[in-house]
């Protein structure tokens, strides 16, 4: 990195991207069919989570942000980011952190004589502006530089945390189906204690229905019915197809039940709602805030910050993994500086501020990818050759897992496809009326169906199960993603720095649960950063800790690819008959917080002179 | 079969049994725990259907015939089977055919002023002493010879009907849930539309959570989590257990509701109940019957005679499979004599008859199936051998799919556990109390799931799934039974006879509609002998025939094991490293109705020459 200069960074970055912004645009307009399909998929990705965020604001802030405000954000800050942002796959929306300290600030405020809900916007506008300054500072300064500082540990336990308090989300809401909810009125015949009985039995049967069926729809790919092009439609989707089919379902009229139930959307009407109207004299309301309060702000803002920043400059990681084989440069520190503006737009609108998003983003560059040619008749070579006697093709030999890491792809880098899909979330906020006839129920379905979805690629996950699974089967624990640390790291050293990230993640989640204090629950996360560096160290070999948690300023250099192909065709991998691109490419959605995968092709153990019996030993 | 001496059959099999009479005893005492295993696992197997059909007969009989009556009848039949059978691995019981007859005599009966539900039972007496007759006379006369006649097609079509029953139920009980059942006081509180629907709703969370998990449950021995024991105990026993679960569950008590909700069995208590008491006066009841009727009742008698003359002889069929390796003679003709005397004994006693029955049957052999060790042996070495990092481990690589059909088994014949299962089944009387705690909405989960289990194995559902799998992934969808025809007979072949097969079927299930006429639907099932036999080679090929349908007249035979084995051992199959006995004899459980599997090992194709590509063609 060298010594700071100022604006060095966003200077790089800028000649860079300005570089190819013409390109940007001729490139999107010239190859349509891939971007339309990548900008339809990419619009249900982010506009559903965003909706379920507004909706969960809404309850929590009485009110005050709704879906309507959320999606606003995620337009204007998508628009934003797709014209004049630096790296246009980067998908940014209101998420689960942000929604988290918005809660935060709102329990703060909400007691306080001196703001209260009234005037609570106008006291977020000011922690937006607190952490705009601060994130232009951080880009200015060049601080994308440290982003390699969070490892693995860091930002699989984030994702982690972030996927315990869906759950928690959603488990909240089931129960609360039982219950009267809070601004109604409460007299009504569906609140009597046997229709809320049936209500809260109903919101279970929405819940899980929609969390199963919108799982097992994820891997339709590798259904045995229906041709390959229904199963490929299904698998991207399926889910927002499965919103609208519960939603539906919950219509179904059962002998006398009050239209009350099952309960849907609380969203209000954009166009009716008087909060709506109040959000355009923020400013005005900025100067009521007394000092003592704008400087109380910092601290939130702190927080907004470190979460915005980590979560920021990984979303643009992931967008951007090396095995994307990306033409364009990257634009970190320009990105950080624009986020810092788009904050501090959204704070003086009240809005609740949007940044880039996981696992979108790198959902959002998968599906702009495509394989090479030659990959692609490579490919339709090793499936004519294939024995479908033979237990390869007999046992579900799925090339996602295996083969694709090793197969040269090319993505689409332009910035229609992020415009459009922006432009579809704006078209939400009209279609306001129509979203309020979600059941609320088939959301805590998504919020868990969300959280399930973030765990598959996450190592740290999958070393937990590994604590859990029986010896003989360890090494099937982790078949998706069959990592290195398998078989160089003794399992003890596995577990025992397993159960030290699990202690830490459950003190990040106990955090969450004091009342006001709880916004610090960043601080915990950004503490990993000295704890990995120079505490973990003391306590495990350092070649372990490569293993098990690869920074980038100690990392292994990855196998080259040609040799690693060879390799896989050595060993005789051929690929089910009706792989199709955005198939092979699928394990790049499931990509964790913080996760970069290397191309490792199963075999590769033997590179480290492993005979089998070793590794047997080792399990 | 030469020509037909009377008895000659019954001789046959007597001697060969008498012969080995004694060290049936001895040999069960001898080896204890394997014995005790398989009873317990067996008694859980028969008692909860039993149960079921015994709820299902008390809705339909209005209370005429109870779960107590068919709890009655499987233990007496079963101890008499246990005792003086010929084949004590054959498991008896009350069928979902017997209920469905039974019903329809019911509806029949009850209209009828001379009848009525009050001499419905000495009616249904007649009904036994004549299908007695004819069962003792097809015995005598040696029809068991004729069972072959019965081939796959009729087999597995005839499996499929009862599943298709079995779903039918379950519909039927859950919707119930919705309304106000008979028979009951319907201003109670739980009977408000109100409450009815918050019943329905949980009914159907207890029918979905009973049916998810036990099939969840069924494959635990490929879990990765806990050790082998445990998943192999949840394997065997899951089901059961998990009914205890859910019963627990659905006292949990959300707010005021009413005890009667969810709804439970309504069995009566067998020591107050004023009915049973009437069972014991039946024969006096048969004085009063007109002559017509006694006359009248040949009709049901003749469909018990096809169905249990049927089910009777198939379920000894699949219990003594050619992979079990017994040394004990056959006892068919004996044994159809037997049932006779026991449906006799069963219409005097006012209970309703029971047969040998499916899966319950096979599933008791395979559970006193042991491994030879030499094989045991052979297994160990392939697991030390196996490698870890290849694919072959990589994918879930199931053992169970396709080595265990190569490997010699030896299964402890012995006459104990089929003794002290049926003794449990008697006990479970004396428990009825206990049993009414059981939620009825779980027991149709539990029908739903009886369905669900029949399914895999048989091979009709499995060309009913290929019709609908897309043509690349063909050759998956019957993975796990990877039977002949698919590397033989053009596909264009298989579909025109599985549709005809559907077609007949649901032939079959549009007659079981017709109110009273219902009852003929056996004849149907009968039919398809002449059907088989002389129409179908009319219209297919008589190889494709042999394949889709084998029927021992025209039987290929099976490739010595020898030899099959030594191919495996070529392909390299390995097996996971915790195959447990039970584990890699698990296929044997599902055989389906009429099917007999031959030692089939992958790679098998090879021998009648088929390069992939030939075979891919096909597809």
């Amino acid at each position: 990195m060298g010594k700071i200069v100022p604006f060095n960074g966003v200077r790089e970055d800028l000649r860079g991207r300005l570089a190819c912004y013409k390109d940007d645009w001729t490139g999107g307009f010239n190859s349509t069919y891939r971007i339309l399909a990548a900008t339809a998929y990419i619009f249900f990705a982010s506009a559903l989570p965003v909706i379920a965020f507004g909706e969960q604001l809404g309850r929590d802030t009485e009110g005050v942000i709704t879906a309507v405000q959320t999606l606003s954000s995620t337009t204007i800050c998508g628009i934003i980011q797709a014209i004049v942002g630096g790296q246009p796959l980067l998908i940014v929306g209101v998420s689960e952190p942000t929604s988290l300290v918005y809660t935060f600030m709102y329990d703060f405020a909400k007691n306080r004589p001196e703001i209260g809900a009234r005037f609570f916007l106008g006291w977020a506008a000011w922690v937006c502006v607190w952490s705009a300054f601060m994130l232009a500072a951080l880009a200015i300064l060049g601080a994308c530089n440290f982003i390699n500082r969070f490892t693995r540990v860091a930002g699989e336990l984030f994702g982690l945390l972030i996927a315990v308090l869906f759950v928690q989300q959603a488990v909240k809401g089931a129960v609360n189906e039982f219950r009267i909810s809070k601004f109604v009125n409460a007299t009504e015949e569906q609140f009597q204690s046997s229709w809320r009985f049936g209500n809260g039995m109903f919101g279970l049967i929405l819940t899980f229905g929609l969390l199963w069926t919108a799982i097992k729809s994820r891997n339709a790919r590798s259904w045995n019915f229906g041709p390959g092009f229904f199963r490929r439609f299904i698998a991207n989707y399926g889910v927002p197809i499965l919103v609208i089919v519960w939603s539906a379902v919950s219509y179904a009229r059962v002998g006398s039940v009050p239209a009350g139930i099952p309960r849907r959307l609380t969203s209000p009407n954009p166009w009716k709602s008087p909060i709506a109207t109040t959000h355009w004299d923020v400013v005005a309301d900025m100067n009521d805030i007394p000092g003592v309060y704008i400087a109380a702000a910092i601290v939130p803002a702190l927080m907004i910050v470190i979460l915005y920043y980590f979560d920021h400059c990984v979303s643009a990681q992931l967008a951007q993994q090396p095995e994307f084989n990306l033409r364009k440069p990257f634009s970190y520190h320009y990105d950080l500086l624009l986020l810092g503006f788009t904050v501090l737009l959204c704070g003086l609108l009240g809005l609740p501020p949007s940044h880039g998003v996981l696992p979108q983003s790198p959902m959002h560059t998968r599906a702009l990818a495509s394989l090479k040619k030659e990959a692609t008749k490579e490919l339709h070579i090793n499936i004519t050759s294939s024995d479908p006697g033979s237990p390869m093709n007999k046992v579900n030999f799925d090339p996602e897992k295996d083969v694709d890491p090793l197969l040269p792809v090319e993505v689409k880098e332009q910035r229609l496809s992020n415009l459009l899909q922006s432009l579809l979330v704006a078209a939400c906020i009209g279609a306001m009326p129509a979203l309020k006839k979600i059941p609320s129920s088939v959301l805590w379905g998504y919020f868990a169906y969300m959280a399930i979805e973030s765990l598959p690629g996450n190592q740290f996950w999958g070393r937990i199960c590994l604590l859990f699974s029986s010896s003989a089967k360890r090494y099937k624990a982790l078949e998706t993603t069959h990592p290195m640390f398998m078989h160089t790291v003794p399992f003890k050293v596995t577990a025992t720095f397993t159960i030290f990230q699990l202690v830490y993640m459950i003190c990040c989640y106990g955090i969450t649960w004091i009342p006001i204090g709880g916004v610090l629950f960043p601080v915990l996360i950004m503490l990993l950063i000295p704890v990995r560096q120079f505490v973990l160290p003391r306590f495990f070999k350092r070649e372990y800790l490569q293993q098990l948690d690869s920074a980038e300023y100690e990392e292994v250099a990855p196998l080259p690819q040609s040799l690693a192909l060879k390799e896989a065709e050595a060993q005789g991998l051929s690929v089910g008959s009706d792989t199709s691109d955005d198939a092979s490419l699928d394990h790049f959605a499931t990509a964790a917080r913080g996760e970069i995968k290397h191309p490792l092709p199963l075999p590769l153990h033997n590179h480290f002179g492993h005979s089998t019996n070793t590794h047997e030993d080792q399990l």
